[in-house]
């Protein structure tokens, strides 16, 4: 297990699925910052399920309550605790796959590794992990965007093979994303998405996407060479999320098929005095490290491993078997995907602030 | 500054392009371990310029010394010195561009982050940096081959818009791969590749590639849920090798298009007794451990940003300037990072397997 | 804040005095150890307030649940959340040190570290912090006992100056230890003790003491050089302990005295096939590898620094001021200090524990 | 191994006693720092052995070369690559060692550790090892000087049972120090001193002793609660040294004697507008945080394991056997010990500089 992520504003998860709670510890949060549970609670309201047709139907509050760390209103500085009860649980619906891990899902391999899994949901593989991410994340974005005016907006750029438009220099809003219950803001494109899923769940099949993320006003200077580099470290953060199956940076795999000197983004005085690049190839990074201009990535998310299709698979001792998944599943995680990318952006970003912070000893 | 890899096996490099040595530190590698600097040497040959047309004239010898942590041909299990020293310096190459940051090259970024950079080459940016990386890696890759009969293969895949077939499913060998200097298995596309960058360097630009790798020999169980997840790290490790701007593992991005009914992986049981899948969309990692299938994932690379063409772009002053690089560089990566790519995958898997190996207390 | 301990066997606290609740994540634990609340709660209960005269009055039941892990009664291998509320809260009682840092005490040093602290009694640097690490050190006690029959025992060697005699050779037993109030197991220093303890309660007044502990049936080979050496690791474990001063190990300050003829530890052969050595003046450690000797060490507590006696000392703004703090208070931690330094121990041995095991591979 | 200390400036060393270097890699140093090797020498010359009678006559140079990381006279902010060639290497003088662990010595717990040990001389567990942190601590003392005016002195306080005056409130130089070979300045103490090891050495014996270290000129707010507290770190750092037994802080373990009333450090306004103590029983660190006063403590090392008296002891097959050590020891460390006291202290210091610093954020 290794449940950490950072070096100096540390989160360590915790929680299964159909246990008592999920939540994190911040270690490393700086002190005297405003924060109250409705600073947390808003993107955690956006990750919970039940939201709409898209997603599953199992309900959660997911209300957050802060257990350590604050007094009257302000960090003190110490772990923040964060905890989020678990209500619904069925474990009922799980118990016809305990001998036959489901395809392409964490049954098999928990087992493995661990010489046992959770006797229901996926335990500690479930999304259900990523609400104290979430908790963790609002955190640091809210301390971002007091410090720096920084803004992270993700959204859904493509379900299955449809694509949305490159929207990706567009200032979008979260009110304009949102207002799509596919979370995507090409309405074109959204409502062929939303078609697309719904026909999806309707024959118990599941589809996957893209996300695609901007963050703006990035100081410059962030991410540290040799390993952690920018890129990097957020390469490592998005492929922590359940699902994901790759990431890209600026132009990508796009950017492989370039010339140089198509690629390169040439440097000019911009008019509020900082040298920046005319295009972003690069995606807001070079060398590791930011260079004030956007953010700009991609992840791609497969579709969901537990499907009501009956599967031709295995069963645990090697014997033929069908399975056909029942409980409460997404037919695609896309949606519900965006607060966590854009939350795991800020706990990415705001490490790197802390850690480049200190060469000014 | 992140200079430090791995959690029990871990990798500390230094060193700048034109200092007096490059090199790195291994803590933590296992004791009595058959040792010697002809274990490392082949994979950093495999790295050094100057090896055909593809790549940049500097001619380094790159050989290693082992300074420390081995004794009568084995290793002690205390920290493994490693050094190359740097013996063609030709800092002149790089005066005039003192005051004009290279367009999309890391000098802007570390002269804002650092309060200076390295007065030559690209200091601690420059590929000269992995140097200690694939010394290192040479160690892991040694490790993993005797113990688990591990095999780790990259190739390139792609250059600019010129694509080899999908050989992944093909058991490739380095030496196969190596017998072309664009090091592409696939012979048809390998002449296109060669002469595609012979004409970009002609030209003085640079052009793009993708590498694919496979692992294959992987025990089950590896990789740390939640933050440290097999691809999470091994992504991580890509996008730290410089000029990378995209990873994906098994379907990727392609997966992102695919329904469940598709994507998933099939459980079978095997000739050999294991339990396998039937395909392997999932690139060889469920729920972020290792499910004993190939790990496959491709790396994409931009093209290298410093090129002779002249280049309209402007001074850290912010006035226009024309910038025409000298000195002598790559006008494709791709072919000296297939022995990058193996090594920094060798050792994401055995410091996996280090930290899964506790669990049978 | 660094409130994470361990490599692979790693704890985090979370909470203050008098928030909402303290406790730990626990993250590495080993899966499939049987585990329920009843495993933990001994060692909690053996730490609360409340036990005798020799303690503070606040009255807390310290019941610890487990919010996550574990799963019919097994470990998962995921992270253990554990949880203590808080009950018995009076921050009444600190209102009039809100302006006089007490001396000797956290205030100051909080106040101007992070430009805040708890509006009341401790916050973080209460001795309510350790619950988390107590309750995670029984974890780790648990599992070393069943792996490896290992025994830690402390006791109140020295209170004041009142000294008991050395018993570190004797095989004491936690219920000898707990006969006494002020768990000194020689009857008659106890006595004394406990006379001069409540002689100092009575006159507000509070008084230091030494705790002494052994460890038994320790694996040879734990620690690792360079800087985790055994017994740094445990030196910082224990001078993380608030109220302590100072740790030596084996002959300690008092081998600083001795000559190289008298102090080394020869080796024999003992009767069961172990090499061991027939003194144990190293303390169970050498170049800081245990030797397979029980680890023997001591661990120095100052006098609690909040007493009732009235002391001059000055406001945070300079002004002179007289201070006599109400509240609970203990006149002496040692005897409330016996199981957390056991557990902490535990904590550090079963780290290494994990950490020595991979060496195996 | 964990050979790496720091969290932000963190120092990574490497090589054995009779290899063919030793050094270290300083990662996270901020850039902008004048350095060359002459900032780096002189503490590598007062620590280097044949320095004085009261020394091992092996004789080495030591001379650093550096070799990375600074260009032009300053630091790029890039690891600092150190190192120190081994020259006058005589494996000869051990091999009648080599089936006979010396009692007190690493040998026979390297060998249970790690199924191996270097040949000749301590390998790791060598003083030679402290050689890299030397040369990185010296580089940590420049910057704390220049930035604080920090101040860090060492010096021999007792050797077997001959103690100096206390004189941790005089404001000692190192070149008074250094005027005595045993490095005490007390004259009279210093006398009795080296009459003692001259006569220890004279019967081919060791002996022990005690050294005092202060560090002046500290900011407040330094050390992380919980468990990297100011003197939790270094007491590790203290008791990573070889041959080192305890550590204490401030009134150490005489504090546990003494009543709160007696211990506690009344606050009051200083001259220099900062609210200070009166008394420094806490060694100037309360709540695990430095508090502006003196850093005051003291490390007891144990004699030399290594003796040329005949010993009785036993064969790693458990056959009796009579060792009487050839070769060349230190028939007492303190005095070399002072310069790895002062810059382990100062190691300490700045990575909780560096840790602190964020908070301005």
């Amino acid at each position: 297990m290794s449940s950490t992520l950072g070096t100096l504003f540390k989160v360590s998860t915790y929680g299964e699925s159909h246990g008592k709670a999920v939540g994190a510890i911040v270690d490393g949060c700086p002190a005297n910052i405003m924060l109250s549970e409705d600073d947390i609670q808003p993107q955690l309201t956006r990750r919970r399920p039940g939201q709409s047709d898209m997603t599953t139907p199992r309900d959660e509050a997911d209300r957050v309550t802060i257990l350590s760390g604050v007094e009257n209103g302000k960090t003190l500085g110490t772990p923040i605790g964060l905890m989020v009860n678990n209500r619904d649980q069925r474990p009922g619906d799980y118990q016809e796959m305990d001998n036959v891990p489901r395809p392409s899902h964490a049954d098999f391999t928990y087992q493995m590794k661990y010489g046992n899994r959770a006797a229901s949901g996926g335990g500690r593989s479930s999304a259900r992990e990523t609400i104290g991410r979430v908790a963790a994340g609002a955190i640091a974005e809210k301390i971002l965007a007091e410090r720096f005016g920084t803004r992270i907006t993700a959204w859904v750029s493509s379900v299955g093979n449809i694509d949305a438009r490159d929207m990706s220099l567009e200032a979008l809003t979260r009110e304009q994303i949102d207002s799509s219950i596919i979370r995507c803001p090409d309405e074109a494109a959204a409502a062929k998405m939303i078609e697309l899923v719904t026909a999806t769940r309707d024959r118990k099949d599941s589809v996957g996407g893209v996300l695609t993320c901007v963050a703006e006003n990035i100081p410059i200077g962030l991410g540290e060479p040799i390993f952690d580099k920018f890129e990097a470290k957020l390469a490592q953060a998005m492929l922590s999320i359940p699902a994901t199956k790759g990431f890209e940076i600026g132009s990508g795999f796009a950017g492989a098929r370039m010339f140089g000197s198509q690629h390169n983004d040439p440097f000019e005085m911009k008019a509020d005095g900082r040298l920046g690049t005319t295009t972003n190839h690069s995606g807001g990074v070079q060398g590791g490290i930011s260079n004030g201009e956007p953010i700009v990535f991609r992840v791609a998310f497969k579709p969901p491993a537990t499907i009501g299709l009956a599967q031709e698979t295995s069963t645990f001792e090697g014997e033929s078997s069908v399975l056909e998944a029942k409980g409460r599943h997404d037919p695609c995680v896309v949606p519900r995907a965006v607060p966590i990318v854009e939350t795991m952006t800020a706990l990415v970003l705001l490490d790197f602030v802390l850690r480049q912070s200190y060469r000014n000893v």
